[in-house]
């Protein structure tokens, strides 16, 4: 019999430790799916990797993690919160629980009837996407908070220069 | 002859009794049409509440208050200024005056040749829509300030329930 | 106890008799929702009448016909089917049933969960959108195919004229 | 005293002698606005040329033949047609005729209160966009249809090339 | 060394044998990304499948058939042309070479620089979308065009019971 | 041989003597293209102009000030940074260097292989245009910062009044 599936969304500005132990955790009891938030997003310091740039960060960090069975999708945005399930249930296969600590996607899935649980993160504090992005822009600390194989896709799309150039100072000329 | 068709726009986020003594007034010398501004938004601290909701909200209300010949059209943002009036006429019957006391809207339809009045408000810090939500995140204190169709349309969509939900703190995982 | 509330969906481009006969079957059982389908169509041989002069068509239709207690909504098309239900069911009070004879919509509600019936149409030949612009093209004979208040209101907007002169050739220069 | 201001609008696909001709005849009396219509489409049979392109092309013809004081500006669809004048008029500087032979456009900006007159064409038979575009995936006999500057821009951007590309059979596998 | 990364488009309505073999045949030279075109179609006679399932489809028989190391991308349409190529760089990691038989992608990519080549097919006619698609809604003979793991993922989600529903003939009521 | 051509892309809100400083410095070496960016944005404080007004701005200061051979061509937010570049390409004349001192578009043209340069801006602190438009809705002090046609075109549209009014406090009732 198949394992049920499990969809875990992020926007993973970059992929990091916490998003891989939350990776393996679901896929130790559920055929994982990981879709790619915000996937229109790319080349803002909030945002600053492209969908597919996320998406090979993610598949080489699962793959070199020993994961098998896995399905990765990238998911833009579609701006109106009731659509937002019947969007994302279009674009992944059907799955049947869904992952997720954000208290508007969890709200969203509950109203639309789908099982909803927390993602099981640890070491919150170190592991943040925002706390990370910001030694990216410094230049340093941050490699030892993603998988080796993230630092390798960092540097092959020089994702730190990118970084730096997006922080100048901005002058509304 | 047919009285002149008046339309006054908000987002009724929710339906309070400042509005409905809006469309009471305004229904004494014109043929009413209410305009659900940002019908697409939803699920969120500031619009909780989808345009389905909200029609019904104020249908409900609108009836139990006794007025009829009244016409209620949710209007989706569009995005852009200059194109506002057109979207909007297009999906409203055709109208002669608009009512609004937003300094934007009143603009815009200044600039399209249409007549202008002010919303004839009153207890505007009472029946201020952005306290009126607080008061439904805390969960008391907002009834008094709806009409009670309101309250059962509230009760209905378990909404204060929604709003407790999306008040939950995110992080940046 | 309220009675449940049902969901009819077309284009009305115009309402005609068929239309209306449909709307009187469903509000003998139900509270009716009727929704104005494509409403960011106009100007067009198939769609010649915005969602506003649609909405004026019905509202004045069904109040001279004696129904109470129905509700009407433009719908714009969404662009996508898989979201088409959730768009609807956020634009509109909730509702239990669909009704149409439409095979896309009807298959996309029964996906969904709904429960789906079949409009009760009469006289189908006769009064058919396409047949009865077909005839307002010509400028008669479509006035017995609708109601008098429809009448009125195409001639309020010169919606024969309209359709007259969209109707001339254009060459590509 | 400064002159009126004319838009003319056309897709321009591409800019030949018939439009050239027009341009000219309206410049004598007005300030000329020459919209480029479906600014959005490119590399299609229909629309084989970017609206860049398109610009060039009718910048470099009209300095050649003389003109002073006009503007040039590209139009995207805006896909509802009740708001296309607004979205035009938002677009270009403020003007007060409108010249064009297409039903659809000339009933538009009718309803919106502008004058619209007929494009003064001569000789549409030979100067069409259809027939020109035929020539051009011919390979043959478009040269004598457009302006020398025109022929230019069609080689510097292998339009010819690009047009015999496009024009492969698809099959659906 | 890594192998050079190769992307290779289609709709995949269904995901036939056809399409497996061109898979197979890339995979021996190249790390294989396969773009899930027009990935917004879903419930049509020629889009039937929602990019979720054809997700599946497609995974599914690529691990059946002992591929590793791919990738598989959805690919929303974008509407413009000119915006294709980047549009789709965005949403799938960094690539070298572009397969496919359509004249339309084949000159974006090229305009674009990409190295192009044609989609190595065997019995183009008897592995064709729209032929297995009409086989399909006849409800026999699709079985043998498909991957075993296709007939699976049809049956789950019921796409032939979906399709005849679509086929049902719509009146313009 | 025709000279390279150069881009530069502001908002323009208003045009200023800063920018026809940028503007008179690339026309000596370059053929000049005019982005008027962010370009479906109107009557917000930060953006008071639509795209046609500050069209005339531009071409009326730039025909004053004695250029010749200059394009300008309105860019609307296509909302997408990995877009960006494809978007501004396709609508405007092909060119070989792209001037700007925003981080962002610096950055996007420099990834798509671009030569960038930053304006050759004087007196920043003086002509910004967050500094003139503080004046303009106090109502002085702006006219020496502008050009005297942008004087003429924000006296003709009552640019002043529209501020003004703009400004005035909303209340979310």
């Amino acid at each position: 019999m198949r394992p049920r599936r499990a969809l875990y969304i992020g926007r993973f500005q970059p992929f990091h430790l916490g998003h891989l132990q939350v990776c393996q955790t679901i896929a130790q009891d559920f055929e994982l799916l990981v879709g790619i938030g915000s996937a229109q997003e790319s080349h803002t310091l909030d945002n600053p990797f492209t969908a597919g740039e996320r998406h090979l960060m993610i598949e080489r960090s699962l793959d070199a993690a020993g994961l098998e069975d896995y399905f990765i999708i990238p998911l833009p945005d579609v701006g109106r919160n009731a659509l937002w399930v019947s969007h994302v249930a279009s674009l992944v296969p059907p799955f049947q629980l869904f992952f997720s600590n954000n208290a508007l996607p969890r709200r969203l899935f509950q109203e639309a009837g789908y099982e909803v649980r927390g993602a099981p993160f640890f070491e919150r504090d170190r592991f943040s996407g925002t706390r990370i992005r910001g030694l990216m822009q410094g230049g340093k600390g941050w490699q030892e908070c993603v998988p080796g194989e993230v630092v390798q896709v960092v540097e092959e799309v020089r994702g730190v220069e990118r970084m730096h150039d997006l922080a100048q100072h901005d002058e509304d000329a």
